[in-house]
């Protein structure tokens, strides 16, 4: 069960400079196919589309998670927590793992493909399986992701208002994006963690530097996670998958090169029962490639409407989000239908060569929906020079974060960009 | 013609700061297919199989190096040098494209699917379609791109040995690696050229700061370009391709995925007599994802070679590279033979699964050759504060850079991993 | 008038990177002595007391500011307005000089030198004094810096809360310490600036980094500017001041190895009644030098209290500032003078060898205040897409934002640090 | 002796992230007044005056350093070399230590105010009166910085071409002074470093990165610490110096407002027959303000040569450097005493204001010299993967850089900027 001390295998982060994985099972994990996925699928989805260098992967987002996970056990136990090395693997192996359940584009596909899915589900069948491979040897790491191991901050690294994957996935979409008002400090965060009575807290002295994360997801999430274009290629995606879907229904299937997309497409998975073996080996085939195979295969579709959404997909012609005061109402839907079937008409989908509801593929009401910080269930707790421990929002002396608290909802339309939607209102 | 003043889409890049695109030709031309096919190619092919986050596309790339462009004719415009704005837009259009030839994983396949072919090649053959479909508006572009425009410090500036082109990629690669030490000091560079008598020279405050660039080119190809596991990635496509062909030729082809390189595949494709227009339509269809969705079909290929393959470079079980003192003699690798296919056998790979030559798709001898700065032809030439011009290697004062114009080349083979070579030297 | 195109004087900078200085009368200015005494002044006072590496000077970030104004000048220039090369000229020069008026350690000594001072107002009188020195040159300067000149914006851009002023000083000062948190997007906000109506607005799209930008201002004063030790260094240093006036007054002057401070600590300066030339001419004579000289010469003082308060300071042995949640009471002070007495004791004070009120030396109520936005007068005014303008905080979706127009205030007292106020509250 | 597990205080660094302090012994000695007067002493001397931000003190290179030194004795333990504890504060005490007896503006005024010193010496000195005061806790301190006590590697940390001193000056010095292309990469080499044999050894795959490092120093020597325009200033001020010595000869001393200087200035103090208390005293009383306060006075000297010269440096009109082919002949010098006589008169000194010999305060010959990496004595050992150790010029397989291993000489002379060198060759 021990790691052999000294014994790494280093890889270069930009990001975080080395990142230091002990050999042994960590090693293995990380070279197992499983993992080894998690290349080929985008971190940001599709970010890449708005800022050209967002091209980086889950892989390294994994990666880097683990580091600063392990820089911060390394403290904690120098501030005299007693954590044991199998502890330490054993988180390791848990933040490593947080995201090996998502599927091509990260978050775009996950509601299209399995009904009432989450991809951490996905995430904890996976490990599952893992365990089986390994003879049992993720099974601490299990119960900790879990949450059911008794080191209760073990579990608050991995996954909390302060948790290793936020702050490297903030950090590190910041670095490629280029955005750097996202930039947060990571060092000062890690060196003021520390276990108070067996909950991960926060030195007070680290206050300002946890404001500063919380402010800048919010930025990160008004700019890039939620901006306006990301909305409009999701949306651009999510209708071509629906049309595969009803082509298999209406007894047309396309050629879909890829053998994941195909069992999900042809299938109404649904994830409420559990996941299924099957569906576990068929998801973990797909990455971003089938996706985009796909896409370059049903430019040549016979189907009028698959062939053109998809094309102009990938040529980056692409919907339109529009941010409205309040969710749009049934008769702006309404007002929209005949000037879309125009625009329609006019990209070459005539009425007859599509379903009965053209329109629905081009034209979508939804409401983005973020939360900087809520301090409910798992607040971020401070721990006063008093020894005493305060919620979050209450010890920080700026009133704007408890403002922050509440979520910010942002109702919008997507749209083709031929139609003004200021024009409607 | 002209650029309306004021006038800039802006892209984010990390690397630079904003990439500032001139509205009118230049936004179409990224806006076409051919432009967008771009970032779906990786600018350093396999390099994220050593640094993981190498994923960066050829696209940024351009961009980067249209910036850097649009920067450096702007100060020399400002140092007195005539430059009217059709040039500046055509100099900016040629280096926009110059890489747009580029085929999946950039350098990998280039061999593979033509012979005789040049990335360049297909950039003009591109650059004319274009200029077809932009009614002319290219011809200066491609006469700066080509070389017959009468300016020749224009041309100098997207090829020569001191390029926007080599700036970019270097100080790219270097962010995207994390190989600090690839670091360019790309401002510098850039306020420090100037045009005398119609060429581009560097002022003499700039030489340390091209001596660095020198030496940091050579380190990025030995750390980084011609790093063992990718030279080792790139023989295992190479093999892998190796075989498709062959099914071909032996009737037996696998599941191609992939309309583009289905052509090549199938093909014996000639670039000799030029590139006719049907070659340059399947070689624009591709991109890197053609070339992993056909990897990821041909993990469950009939062919056992293909399948296994396919599969470990999937898995990332890739060759190995060991480097020699000389080039690999036919007796070294003779007596390779059979310990090879001891090997492949314990893979699942019988021999008479496989061709005549089983072991020839894992191992390779090559050489891998680079020149820091060669000057001939080509030089970087100083201006002197006399006003004397001298050639870059004699200007600076070191000898080291007299050196680095002797090319490095480095034998070197390719084999599986489970093999020791220096056991048989 | 006009600056010869293409002619700068270039300087590294690692904030902003190259800083470009038109030859001409900007080069002349940065030359003379008045402008060179910046280098020996340090932008952040004590803070380096904090942060040991905020070392910088003023000199650096009034080139910096200078480099920013110059490049958000060519891109409002670039977008239409029009703005002639002697106005930009005048603008770079108002910007360069407007803390020319700064005494040693920037804020730190202002009052306690002159009464009724501001630096602003030794800017002023200087500029006018290098106006008469370069014939009449800086007269436009001089009217943009006290906003007379018609174009309203050219005074916003020194002296507005988003002026290049603050710009400079939160990145640079962000830099300089390694507050990352503290950092903002200086290239966004100078792209996203621009005229309407002759003045000074922000485009939409920059919201979310002006955002950032006050929440990094707010960071900064509370991590940086007013951090307690610098509160504390900057009592501790009054203090010493103070106790050398009263000796003065006394009759028993200490050596003062410097002619300036010699002057304004032997007499009682009012700037109320404005600043006259032999005043400006002993303030320019001054920097950081002047100061530590004293207090090193100070260590071998006839005074105990001088020669101990001295001491203390150079071998960084401070005061300690203690935050409160309401103003010290009368009580409070009076409690801690018994005990503050027995530690002047123990630190070779006897209360003999000082004056009446020995305690006062080491003993302060104070109340930090920053506003990290305040909309009243000049408020930051953004430009919708509808071409109406909206002022920021309501422009801004961001509750916050209006959260933090209310000032911070924070009631403190330094003490010597043997001393617990806890106990006595 | 024990340093209390996990008790840090924390310095922020924008170089190298935090700096951890462990509390105890290194806590005092960075307290002490012979540490903090470092903090008045600029790292680059007279750099400033060509990279206005190389405003860096000795102190936070001190901090560094030690910081480095810190990080390699956890890897090197890790990797499996036993150190104790208290050999790992005794490592950390030296390296911060080391440049403990520098002087004001660190390198300029070493020979000018003692005979035959070397800031080494000093260092010893000063660490044994400091053992004295700390009862003996430096002696283990002392033995390493004196390369006595057994485990030698620890000491090659601390002296040698590879040592955490020039890892840290490196890298601090590019950062501050903005040069980017001498950043080196620290991560890197620290990772590669390891004991074998009881020597510090490089592993193989850090080769590149030292060859970096050795290139990277030999660009900081050319372009930062023999820039011409700091060897122009260090000359001027040698020059003052002298005239004050000289002046103390002639009877006519000036006033000297600082003990420290006074006392060098008025002795010949000679360091050949070891350092005595009395020098040492006065030699910590002094730092970079001691120097500035006697040049500000000297402006008012009634020696005209001192006061112009004086004069002249603080507003920073500097004397020249011109480079030569080979030492400049005593006929060049010949020719050029009768147009510096001129420009003497120009600037207000004639003939009988001055010495004999008024030209040797403007004119000097003088040779810089530096090796970029010198394989005499302590050669850089690097560690093949046979196990077997090689010197490394010969482990690269970079001929440039056994060129790099001849020193670089360069002849120059030091001359007011009104004349024109090149018109007396």
């Amino acid at each position: 069960m021990k790691t052999a001390v000294g014994q790494y295998k280093l890889f270069n982060d930009p990001v975080h400079g080395f990142i230091h994985i002990p050999k042994g099972i960590l090693v293995d994990l990380i070279d197992h196919p499983y993992v080894q996925r998690l290349r080929r699928i985008r971190q940001l989805g599709l970010g890449y589309l708005v800022y050209p260098t967002a091209e980086h992967s889950r892989f390294s987002h994994a990666l880097g998670a683990m580091e600063l996970c392990q820089r911060v056990l390394q403290n904690i136990r120098h501030k005299g927590t007693e954590i044991t090395d199998e502890e330490v693997e054993s988180t390791l192996i848990a933040i490593l793992l947080h995201d090996v359940g998502h599927g091509p584009l990260s978050h775009t596909l996950e509601h299209s493909l399995i009904d009432h899915f989450d991809h951490e589900m996905m995430s904890t069948k996976i490990m599952s399986a893992l365990n089986d491979h390994f003879n049992g040897r993720l099974s601490m790491a299990i119960s900790i992701f879990e949450d059911t191991y008794p080191k209760t901050f073990l579990h608050q690294l991995i996954s909390s208002q302060l948790d290793m994957d936020r702050l490297d996935y903030l950090r590190r979409d910041s670095f490629f994006t280029g955005v750097s008002e996202g930039a947060i400090g990571v060092p000062r965060i890690i060196e003021t963690l520390r276990v108070h009575d067996g909950q991960l807290v926060l030195e007070k002295k680290g206050i300002y530097s946890v404001e500063n994360f919380i402010l800048s997801r919010r930025f990160m999430y008004l700019q890039v996670y939620l901006h306006k274009t990301v909305l409009a290629g999701d949306a651009h995606i999510r209708g071509i998958l629906r049309r595969v879907k009803e082509l298999y229904e209406m007894g047309k299937p396309p050629v879909v090169p890829s053998p994941g997309l195909s069992y999900f497409l042809s299938h109404n998975s649904v994830a409420q029962t559990g996941i299924h073996d099957e569906m576990m080996m068929q998801y973990t085939s797909m990455d971003d490639h089938d996706l985009y195979a796909c896409l370059k295969s049903w430019q040549q579709s016979e189907d009028t409407l698959l062939r053109i959404l998809s094309s102009r997909f990938l040529d980056r012609q692409l919907l339109r989000t529009t941010f409205l005061d309040e969710p749009a109402s049934d008769s702006l839907l309404d007002s929209l239908q005949s000037p879309v079937l125009d625009v329609l008409d006019q990209w070459g989908i005539q009425k007859d060569d599509s379903s009965d509801d053209a329109t629905s593929y081009v034209l979508y009401k939804d409401l983005s929906t973020t939360e900087a910080y809520h301090h409910r269930g798992q607040d971020i707790m401070v721990l006063q020079e008093n020894g005493e421990i305060e919620e979050f929002s209450k010890a920080s002396d700026a009133q704007h974060i408890a403002a922050l608290s509440q979520p910010i909802r942002r109702p919008y339309i997507v749209h083709p960009k031929e139609i003004l939607i200021e024009k409607f209102l």
